[in-house]
């Protein structure tokens, strides 16, 4: 197989439409939906979604969101980084490197990366380079958080113990 | 079917066996697990999951969280409330009222509930009473927020749009 290419979403109806395809569509795609038929946002303007296409039909997605540095209780030092979410590939797609494809993405863009372990997928993201952090109940809640740090990054957890 | 009891679930080695049994378990319940064997937590100290047994299997839980007003961004006025989180029944339960019944308990509790709407459950938390929150990025990121709210309290979102 090729690599597949990896490209950012634009917000448009055909994308919006692409993504009830998807299991985790939600609060966060409706208001995408409402702020284009109000027109708040414009047609084709920048999303926080990245996709797969095959063909014309998107199969794979997640969405990378930057956290400002102010809030980053991660990172060390603080800095500006990636929430990766709703990382997912259409049922007949899986298993065919297209979520790899996306994460490898992801990492290619240099800045830190936190996501949520859902569903026993630990080994994934282990495979990915990710680890756990230490596991905060104020700051996690619930959560499954594992970090991706790119050279000259440390984990908070790491730096307080140090 | 008489109604299922809720239990307070106690941290002790036979609970953190069974939670291996639920599809959502991860670095929350190996740090529970870690704490144990280091002592650093009691057998049988309170832990935030509740669930309700079959004979001595359990067969469902959910975490109830108790987040500190100063953290309130959900409620009107801020105050405590709880996240409820990994609400989950075993596979052969579904469909027999477990999940309501967990529910209804954190409800009479009289605290507001904040959760996250996953897979599609929507309309179950609907049909709870929950109402979706009007989607913010930067606080929800990514989530699918479900609130409900005890008579006297409104939504923050409601109440700046007053």
């Amino acid at each position: 197989m090729s690599k597949p290419e990896v490209k950012r979403l634009y917000i448009n109806y055909k994308t919006l439409e692409e993504f009830q395809q998807f299991r985790e569509y939600g609060l966060e795609e409706l208001s995408m939906l409402e702020d284009l038929q109000a027109n708040i946002v414009e047609d084709d303007s920048e999303s926080p979604f990245y996709g797969i296409y095959d063909g014309n039909r998107l199969i794979a997605r997640m969405s990378l969101y930057p956290i400002d540095a102010k809030y980053d209780r991660y990172f060390y030092p603080p800095q500006t980084y990636y929430e990766l979410w709703k990382l997912e590939v259409l049922p007949e797609y899986r298993k065919q490197g297209y979520g790899t494809a996306l994460v490898e993405y992801a990492k290619s863009l240099g800045k830190p990366i936190k996501t949520n372990s859902r569903c026993r997928a630990d080994e994934f993201w282990k495979k990915m380079g990710f680890v756990p952090v230490k596991y905060n109940p104020i700051r996690d809640r619930g959560e499954n958080p594992y970090i991706w740090l790119p050279e000259g990054v440390e984990s908070q957890d790491d730096h307080q113990a140090e």
